[in-house]
């Protein structure tokens, strides 16, 4: 396995990161979701929060117009039905057409098979991201999720892997972040992490590096949790406290804060 | 053009929101809303602020039950499927059988062709009021909005034009009313516009007059938001302050703070 | 009618609930929700924050692999779709096959004969507990809600009904208690009574009687509505900060605070 950390110093992405905040700021990017109806209203308002627009209609008869005049889109399978399903695949079609980037957030892919072999589908697809949690990497990926096996998993589907946990990680073929930032709340408010994937998609249409748009993701969502968890008396409070830093967030702070090796 | 502003005083309208509000508390009317998944539990929550009573569902089953038992009824767009698209038609039939009033909020008509189409065969069902923001009305009037050309479409079309904005204005084809309380934030919160159009629902169940009861309701909302503000650290906590501050609101406080023209 | 209150003293329920509370938070059960899409987001955060660990997916193709790896499950009928009732005729088979219990939520029964024709057609397959306010209890017993009407219902039915109101009751056949703990601004909340049942759900995970499974659910639900209203401003508020006193209540409180009889 060749080195990660090898072609970047790892100290220039909390700069990287805040140069990213201030792009999505500017060009307000429009971010099509697909996702659950569990985390609709939390990853709009935290899309909105970061600066990003969201749309989340699923129709089959919109999706292609919503899709081709967004910025960057999200593929989230939490609640799997059909007509998510084939909403998926109009909508990766239409941003394939259009060269948009796209993140797929296999969510709970460790609890029923059909939706894991949906979600290799989908990753065959080409998505610029897949983020996700250890439990979903190892259904995925048939192993522990480890630096080297993440690695590897990202290298040969081609993508970026960023990995939610208490440490998060985020890795392409050759190279591999972890950021250490975040509160233990986080784990407590449904839809975070579909919420952290929207916000790789925002990213994603500011950056045309996917492994930098989702090392800035995970640092945003991270230093606003930390933030929240100061204002916050529990996770009901807490969610709308990190929506708060989300918004309150600047490129300094990212930047004092950040926990990246 | 007739001149707006012709056959009523303006400068009585912060008293008649107030008398609205009052018989919205008191007959605590109930409000069945058509609308997308993301607003869902927002709306619900304003609602009941408000002294309101929501039901959501859109079961073709059930939804004529539903509705007959109503006192207004809000058609929403976003989420545009062809089960909601189905609902819509049968709760509006329901609604002209029981002479209910009810509100058109065309969500991103400016997104989806066939979303702005079905928004134009709505409004020719007669909707009391047509809830929206301006990119909306550029959408399907054709032109971008100014009191002249909302003032003409209300009067072409036989409704109520309640137009979001920085400034809200609110017309039927013979009088006009430009609200300017609110806050900045209330653009940061998803589904801060269908929450409103809901509540342009509410009023509708205890006010004849559509137009009086736009301003009503604009005015609820743009003053529960500038209260609100003073709570919130940003835009989450915000979207719970302005429940809180909407809930605690009388017509004493509207009229004190109401910035109607 | 037999007595209800004869065969075990209602004065040891705060001290089971502490117990069964001390379980949920070890055993972190999984409870899958069948349930509304108003109600999604806050069930989801109320059982994570009560120690629980929620799934909420509806599609046919998955639904029994989820069930199949729960530890309860949760039937509501707000949103009464041709999706969710196939949903639920599959989950409940998958919960009948696993003898996993199910709690039966008929929101708003007493809006539309249809859905409470279903929700005969579920009490019929033995949930363990109905959960349901007093309107709803008089759609489907026929009857008003009085201790009597209640443990005679409970009885007949060879269920446990969990009735919410400004005084909770809940009854199997021969045992009843009622609970006096609450706020007011339970009910100016969307989806607080889905949230109660969800708990219901995820207590009968963890202690196999439902009627004290019931009672400790109703009881951690309404110490919670009173702290959390020391911390808000009014509903909205209110709706965050029951999910941080439902995160942060421990055994001690609960007992503390019980006025049950």
């Amino acid at each position: 396995m060749q080195a990660p950390h090898s072609d970047l110093s790892n100290g220039d992405l909390p700069r990287i990161a805040a140069d990213i905040l201030a792009r999505l700021r500017e060009h307000r990017p429009r971010v099509h979701c697909i996702t659950n109806s569990v985390a609709q209203n939390f990853t709009a308002n935290m899309l909105l929060a970061a600066g990003a627009s969201p749309s989340m209609t699923i129709a089959r008869e919109e999706i292609v117009a919503f899709v081709e005049s967004s910025d960057a889109l999200l593929v989230n399978l939490g609640t799997f039905d059909a007509e998510r399903r084939e909403a998926a695949g109009l909508a990766i079609a239409a941003a394939q057409a259009k060269k948009l980037p796209w993140v797929l957030d296999p969510v709970l892919v460790d609890r029923a098979p059909p939706r894991a072999a949906f979600a290799r589908e989908l990753v065959a697809k080409g998505p610029a991201v897949m983020r996700l949690n250890r439990a979903e990497f190892s259904a995925l990926a048939g192993a522990e999720a480890t630096d080297e096996t993440v690695v590897r998993y990202a290298r040969d589907r081609k993508l970026v892997v960023a990995l939610s946990g208490e440490i998060d990680l985020a890795a392409d073929g050759t190279r591999m972040a972890a950021l250490a930032n975040g509160h233990e709340w986080m784990a407590r408010v449904t839809a975070m992490g579909c919420a952290g994937s929207a916000l790789v998609a925002a990213c994603l249409a500011v950056e045309s590096d996917a492994w930098r748009a989702s090392v800035a993701a995970l640092l945003m969502l991270g230093v606003a949790g930390e933030i929240a968890a100061v204002n916050a008396r529990g996770p009901g409070s807490f969610a709308a406290a990190i929506i708060d830093a989300l918004h309150a967030v600047d490129g300094e702070t990212l930047i004092a804060r950040a926990r990246v090796t």
